[in-house]
């Protein structure tokens, strides 16, 4: 039953905001970003959740049959079980990344329902708005501003590749940006999230399992490099007068992956932006966006700093966009859902660190108890078309969610 | 009386397309460029002169107060004598580049007017239209596709970055695209043609001389590089793992700086586009643009060879978008300009090469005696906010160019 309505949403889901490439294009507060919205309220009202959305505009639903309303069970110390993850994409993502956590949500509330579980705390299903940052440059901005942890101004005024700010965004989508910041009373009810994700790297496989605990997120941050440069005549200027801003990109993008190599950390320059950007103009201005993470915290921040004493000898600006040190998971939480999953499937579910930030890493930031399961990818491939969960496995990650939900809700954490 | 109408149409031009940069942005069939052609309407009409349009929407404004019509004129040997320039822009380009050549032009026809010249042959100011080819990528379009050296269907397919074609933009202009292509019959009636253009470059500064004669345009190119690669997470896969197509692109920035020093040609990477262009996302694909120039034509191909060959060992495939020899100059015309110069100044005018294309080495090919003057530019900037030249100068090209054509008309070339 819960497989059948998973495939179903699945299905629903998969033609929103697909590119021709094959990959989705689903950004923040786009008409996309709307019908995902929508689809995701409808499915609520569906089942009797009910919707209700914080200061930031992320979505929630909630199972709740009382005694009494969702607040006075909170007020009553029974904080409620949430679980979900994203909808929207990066550029030319796959299907999987955040949808496979909200579709599995829902379906592991219809597979409690079948089985006749009526939680003693209340049970939330989220969908966070602008996980992946793609369209404002700031990844997991709706947990972040729901916590505190990204200024709210700072957010409004973040703008996307054609000068659009996010205000501006918000209004178009017919809401009211003054409304828009942290929601200390949304946060208040939640006493722990569960994040399904899918597996982003091919460790499960090797394993010979189909889900697997979080132990922490890698520290991961985001730098800006801005190389000067002198706008030419690409044809009338000669080598030794010209002030390329190019050639202090190249070096970083070639030096990035030499510095990572050395230091067992991952660097990706994956975006760039050219002025003027014609054929036949020499670049008066580059800029690059460093994409660091590891591990190891250490290794990461001395790889960080050696590209920017690089960049800087080429004339660089380099600015931290944003920097998330090592998040560990709430380590009781974790255990305890890695004894359900042992229990339910007679074997000992893996647990495995991540190079990905989520929406999980943020709320434990903030304090909230968090932990995540990840769903076998056969592939390995992350945030592109070629990312994949078998059926299976996907079914599998319902009933394991499912079996956290029912163990949790029934003494809550 | 030149001066001062110079002055004025240059001060009417000053806003139009210009950015908050303070660099233009005018690019072939947007708003920007219909005002510019509005305007060159509206000169045209203010002197008089009979505006005519070929198939590809050059703009021409016919001086000739007969006997008979133009076209008689030519059936009867005395073939134009044309003068002119282009209006649009590079992306953040510079005021004078074009523009210069098509207000002096303007302003010559009324510098020889106030003098009470009546030209044996009929004369003619164009605007080109798409010179720079900043919107669909060829240079020169306007004149290529006239004398059938760039496909009229090719040339109609070519898209911006927003994906509209050519075509689209033309219907969108208010223009019949199955009317566009080469125009013999216009081409016929040019006898000679005259490009003033400010230099690119700062060669007369040291030579203490307003204007010189070009010699030849260098030989030059665009390559396309198309580094494939495989899209993937940033945080999660594995450097050994990876194929980055963004770590190519960054090999041919580096190595076309590195070639061209050694055989003493210039080459730049001025423009790049990334997929999927997320900055957590590894990049699938990577195009950059090779433009490459240098006085010997022979060095120019075998540093091209080269990188080709480098690209391709980085899995790249090599596209060559547009291939110009060296261009020469009409010899007889440019030495009769040479010596309109020198006793007009009394002094010897320069007589330089350039590195940059023009309308007027695509008419040179074409079989029409062309030929250009450069106006000297203090910075040796150009395609830049920062390309100058002083209005003493411009003022004196005005009246070079004024004495070519009496000298030109006076005995048709």
């Amino acid at each position: 039953m819960s497989a059948a309505s998973f495939d179903s949403m699945w299905a629903d889901l998969d033609p929103v905001g697909r590119a021709g490439s094959g990959g989705y294009r689903r950004f923040a507060w786009t008409a996309e970003d709307h019908t995902l919205r929508e689809w995701f309220a409808g499915e609520c009202a569906r089942r009797g959740l009910d919707l209700t959305e914080d200061r930031v505009g992320n979505q929630w639903g909630w199972w709740w049959d009382g005694p009494g309303t969702v607040d006075e069970a909170v007020a009553a110390g029974r904080k409620a079980v949430v679980i979900g993850s994203h909808l929207d994409s990066v550029p030319d993502g796959g299907a999987f990344d955040g949808p496979l956590g909200v579709v599995s949500s829902l379906a592991a509330v219809d597979r409690l329902r079948a089985a006749g579980v009526r939680p003693a705390a209340p049970v939330a299903v989220t969908n966070f708005v602008d996980e992946e940052g793609a369209r404002f440059g700031i990844a997991c901005a709706g947990s972040r501003v729901l916590t505190g942890q990204l200024d709210r101004d700072r957010a409004l005024g973040l703008t996307d590749a054609d000068g659009v700010s996010m205000a501006e965004a918000l209004r178009a989508a017919g809401r009211d940006p003054d409304a828009y910041g942290p929601d200390a009373e949304a946060l208040a009810r939640v006493g722990s999230f569960v994040e399904l994700h899918v597996e982003q790297g091919r460790a499960l496989v090797d394993l010979g399992a189909p889900v697997a605990v979080a132990s922490d997120i890698w520290p991961h941050g985001r730098w800006r490099f801005d190389f000067p440069g002198e706008a030419n005549h690409a044809g009338t200027t000669r080598l030794v007068d010209r002030r390329d801003a190019m050639l202090g990109y190249a070096d970083l993008v070639l030096g990035a992956r030499h510095v990572a190599t050395q230091r067992g950390c991952v660097a990706t320059v994956g975006k760039v932006r050219v002025t003027p950007g014609g054929v036949n103009a020499i670049p008066s201005h580059v800029t690059g966006w460093l994409d660091a993470r590891g591990a190891d915290e250490d290794q990461v921040i001395a790889m960080v700093d050696e590209l920017t004493a690089r960049g800087q000898e080429m004339g660089a600006t380099v600015t931290r966009e944003s920097w998330t040190p090592t998040t560990r998971f709430d380590a009781g939480l974790s255990e305890r859902l890695r004894r359900v999953l042992d229990s339910a499937a007679g074997v000992s579910a893996p647990v495995l660190g991540t190079g990905a930030g989520h929406d999980a890493g943020i709320l434990a930031t903030a304090g909230v108890p968090s932990a995540m399961l990840f769903v076998r990818n056969p592939t390995g491939v992350s945030h592109s078309p070629e990312e994949h969960a078998e059926a299976d496995d996907c079914h599998a990650g319902v009933e394991a969610l499912a079996a956290c939900v029912r163990d949790l809700t029934a003494a809550p954490a």
